[in-house]
């Protein structure tokens, strides 16, 4: 630290605590840089933008031995009238770039001044997010032309971000900047800002100062694709959009669009096109609702399933539709707006996609990773992201394993004789009383049960339509708990003498959930699907446990709309995942897509995906005996011979029965993909 | 070297004299490679390629002590065979990766089998072309997909180059190639050539063996555009073509194009689309000429003065208009065929184009620098490319100098009475008999003199149409060596009584070269358009030779088609240079296109040049006060105040008379640009 002389001041900065003695007149801005003080500035304090402010609290600090008076720090200055009239600044607030040493101060950094600001999020266990964009702005003054000096425009415009700013690695300007640069500089009378993408790029140019940057972080899932546009200096989501996938329109799930190219020739183009173009509308949507230009929107992140990562990349994605399931490549990829045809965005946009695991398991997964930081931890997590095929993450900080399993759609209400899409009129929520066998349940749109006051009203508005993933799980998980089903999955055939919900069918029976405009039943067919569903997640889990040689996990996380969804306890009473600790089981929503904001907000995040995912283990359930043992053990509620300690201290489980089953109902492993 | 056993041969590779011993059975490759012996290989060992082609002279060589015997390499392998039925195979010529050591032998190396084999080029003192493009050809061996293999096809290649070729820092792909890349490696049989840019990017990729692959070289001048198409890996030029620069159509020269900009916004975007149209025409003609695919074309470089520099990039060169004359960006680019707009090209082609020396010094006179060498000679060299402007280089290889001198459009037979564009008809040689005073005369299409018996013939077929450039520096200098003109330029009155030719014109005289269908006269308003143009030449050059401190140069090259057309001893007649011995003077021809083709085809003249042009020292005539006054010293014929004992040595030089101006006739300094 510095030696004190007569005319140096000591300035405290909270909360960090650092501290140091200047001379006299030494603006704050300053004092903060040689201290390490993490203080913001966009405009290289002159005063416009703002980010540098500082509060400086009046009186006496004990802890530091000083007497902040307000004549301690120059009065007001130009700069800091002229900010104040425009935008506002708070009492005791000052520009940090303005504001000169005329005393002893303490002075607060408000977080919102923290270049490296974390942006908090709401789940508990969530790791937090740096703000730490790959694109940064930084405003200068360049140099005028002179006969003099023949540089061109670019080069006193490197040397000056090199003078102002210490970027000394400016290689390249964007061609599209190029062609505006004079302009700009010409319009801002030689004072510009510049969009630099990892301190190389120069990637666009506002004449004079401009305040605001912004990204979008895509989840492309081959149903909905889901947008979060992100102000790239606060982190803050401005807007979000979700729109349906519109390759639906070439098959409902992958297998059927993957067919639908092996039949059509061609066909990958066509998906290409019609996914670039929703990418396109939604960045334009976004922009609309978040009343931003376009062209302040530089950052793209993209996730996906290894298909809809191809086809976003205009890659025929026919080799993923059958063994060995080869993706073209895995590799994390940053590109041009432009190469994918973003037309609506700036041509010179960055668009980042994050690396794919493997053949099956996606670059949606491997956000999954980042948002779920099982490599931040010691204790082991697993990761369950739940779509038509399950991609099962499990592992620490030491290692860490992915696989695929082949659940299915059963879980989205798919193959469900009454099951929907979650949407209102579908049934979410089921209780079943062990007495009397009758049900209970909610809707979605409603928050009444169905035997409270006014739901009557409210299934009259809104209809009672069928019954969505998580509705399923939940009305069969209570038919078990309340011994409507064996532990092996029939439907048990005695209770019928105690209830008319239990309806025989041929040689099986059902269970009457609701009786109305549409009749609402499971039947054996439902359950069967839910079995090999869960089965087959189990089993995959179980795969990866074996490999890591452990018994038990310490933490499970159902990422995913499905995950978000369902009550984990009811998930654990199936069996779908094994024992744990329930207090240690959370929905963590769309991870993928929070995985893509990191990867938007924090440039670091990147390639500490990309060195994770290639350290990551993957097996491939098709190839592994184990796979098809543990599977056909996990089509048992819970589990035919596992035991759930932990779920059972909170739940009353039947008594396990030893399960029989027929060779008729013994499921057969599916393959993966039709071919 | 090796310590020699009994198992081991002696190995002697000439031109180089490489030596060592390796065991019996080593292919002749690996011996080259383990001695550093320069043997070219793109099928890595695979006898596929032909490229490692040596001859094994026999018998015995004193000089190395060595009997080479035919049985001391092995047998004619399969693969050589197979080499020799289908491409040919020349007597006791083998296939270096197939021939193995039996014994001590003598390997010669023919240049077309060396990698870095040197482009020999027609002019004596004209650099020599080391061939090592940026972009280079790699046959590999891809493993194939597996079930327990996660990895993508990419990064199996990847693993293969680092393998086979130990190419180690590939990081990436080009997006349009990603989406060959499978189809490619399963048609393959996983067998592929890859094109790799600078070791690091996959910029092309073929099934199975491919051999070759080509780039252009492109000179963009304001009047015409020359493009030679170069196979990457000889150096050979496939094919040349050259077309008018459609952009003539907004006008004549860069000012005027430059000034219909101004009047009419969006007319830089008319004249990048046109230039652009002309490059992809030019590119597809030489494909088709060469009979070679397009797909095959990945390289083009690109150089021209600073106003099609921009142009080109898609940059508006108004700026370039007026002073100061600031370049948007100096800099070299590289950047790829698509973003260019370049759509007969492959997308992912490369283009570089040459960094610009100043606002008026452009890629162009970069290129002439690189193929002209100033920079590699202890002798200094003052290089002048003469157009509208002339480009002077002035230096050696401790100090290079620039300017741009405003010569006008009259060398180019422009704002000459009888003056024409270079064509057939057009007088280019001429001949004053000092005693008659008659002129005798060569027009381009003929080789025979116009007091020749037949010329009349020619003449009739061709016409006679005008004076082209060369022509009217001939006439004049010719004029002044005969007495006809005196050294301040006047047109001598008092030679009417001895000659008809001279004619009176008002208060001047004219000259009558030709009186026919056309009658050619050389008015004083010729005489006085040559003289600005050849003092500005000079002024320019002799600023330079100030800044440097030199009083002479070693060494004159005139560059460009004027200088390539002129007779260099005129032209030192006349002043337009300054005093050198003659034998020191040479034209260099489209010395830009050459310095096109070395960047084509050496990668390291790339970084080269930029390094050169950032050193430059760029003088700007038009803020220099003493260009003015050499300006108006060099008026004269060949100079008021400068000797020429060189010159005098070859040509009797009329007694330098004094020379005194009328106010009327003393030129004023025109103006760069009309604005």
């Amino acid at each position: 630290m510095n030696t004190p002389s007569e005319n140096d001041a000591l300035v405290v900065f909270t909360p960090s605590g650092k501290r140091g003695h200047f001379p006299l007149g030494t603006p704050l801005l300053d004092c903060a840089r040689r201290l390490g003080v993490d203080i913001d500035s966009v405009c290289g304090g002159r005063g416009i933008c703002g980010r540098c402010k500082v509060s400086h609290p009046k009186g006496h600090f004990d802890k530091f031995a000083i007497t902040s008076q307000p004549e301690n720090l120059t009065p007001l200055s130009e700069n800091e009238n002229r900010y104040d009239a425009k935008k506002g600044l708070a009492p005791d607030h000052r520009l940090s770039c303005s504001a000169k040493l005329q005393g002893d101060v303490v002075i607060d950094v408000p977080p919102e001044s923290q270049v490296h600001r974390q942006l908090v999020r709401k789940r508990a266990e969530a790791r937090e997010i740096k703000i730490d964009p790959a694109i940064h702005l930084y405003f200068l003054s360049v140099t005028e032309p002179d006969m003099h000096d023949p540089r061109g425009d670019f080069e006193r415009l490197q040397a000056a971000l090199a003078e102002q700013w210490e970027l000394t690695e400016i290689s390249a300007i964007d061609l599209p900047v190029l062609g505006q640069l004079q302009k700009a500089l010409r319009a801002g009378q030689w004072q510009v800002t510049v969009a630099v993408d990892h301190d190389t790029t120069i990637m666009a140019i506002w004449p004079g100062f401009h305040d605001a940057i912004y990204g979008i972080a895509i989840d492309v899932g081959s149903t909905t694709v889901a947008a979060h546009l992100c102000d790239l200096a606060t982190g803050e989501v401005l807007a979000s959009e979700g729109v349906m996938n519109p390759q639906i329109r070439f098959g409902e799930d992958l297998m059927s669009r993957v067919s639908y190219i092996m039949m059509n020739p061609g066909g990958d183009q066509e998906m290409t096109t019609v996914i670039r173009g929703a990418l396109d509308n939604l960045a334009s949507g976004l922009s609309k609702s978040a009343g931003i230009p376009l062209s302040s929107i530089l950052s793209l992140t993209l996730v996906g399933n290894p298909v809809m990562h191809h086809l976003l990349l205009g890659i025929d994605p026919i080799e993923l539709g059958g063994a060995p399931f080869a993706l073209s490549s895995g590799s994390a990829q940053s590109i041009w707006a432009r190469d994918l045809e973003l037309n609506r965005l700036i041509p010179n946009g960055r668009v980042y996609i994050l690396p794919c695991i493997a053949g099956h398991v996606g670059a949606d997964a491997a956000a999954v990773v980042l948002s779920e930081g099982p490599h931040l931890r010691d204790e082991i997590s697993l990761i369950c992201d739940v779509g038509t095929n399950a991609e099962i993450i499990l592992g620490n900080n030491r290692r860490l394993l992915a696989a695929s399993s082949p659940t299915g759609p059963a879980f989205e209400g798919a193959q469900i004789s009454c099951g929907q899409r979650a949407a209102p009129g579908a049934i979410e929520r089921v209780r079943i009383d062990p007495q009397t066998l009758e049900p209970r349940f909610k809707i979605i749109g409603s928050d009444l049960w169905s035997d409270e006051d006014g739901f009557s009203q409210v299934a009259l508005e809104t209809g009672i339509t069928g019954i969505c993933g998580s509705g399923v799980i939940e009305v069969i998980a209570e038919m078990f708990l309340s011994g409507l089903l064996l532990s092996d999955g029939t439907i048990n055939g005695q209770k019928s003498s105690l209830t008319e919900r239990i309806q025989a069918e041929g040689r099986t029976f059902s269970y009457l959930l609701h009786s109305g405009d549409v009749t609402i039943t499971v039947t054996q067919n439902d359950i069967r699907a839910i079995q090999l569903a869960k089965a087959a997640l189990y089993a995959g889990a179980r795969l990866l446990m074996d490999h890591m040689e452990i018994e038990r996990v310490d933490r499970i996380v159902l990422a995913g709309a499905f995950g978000s969804h369902i009550d984990v306890k009811y998930a654990m009473v199936l069996g779908m995942i094994p024992d744990c600790d329930l207090s240690k089981v959370s929905s963590a929503g769309n991870a993928a897509g929070t995985g893509a904001r990191i990867a938007l907000l924090n440039k670091q995040s990147r390639s500490e995906i990309e060195t994770i995912v290639h350290g990551i283990t993957k097996i491939e359930t098709a190839v592994e005996p184990r796979f098809q043992e543990h599977f056909v053990e996990a089509m048992a509620f819970p589990h035919k011979t596992q035991p759930y300690p932990e779920l059972s201290k909170v739940v009353a489980l039947p008594e396990t029965t030893q399960v029989i089953m027929s060779g008729t109902d013994k499921p057969k492993r599916r393959r993966r993909w039709k071919s």
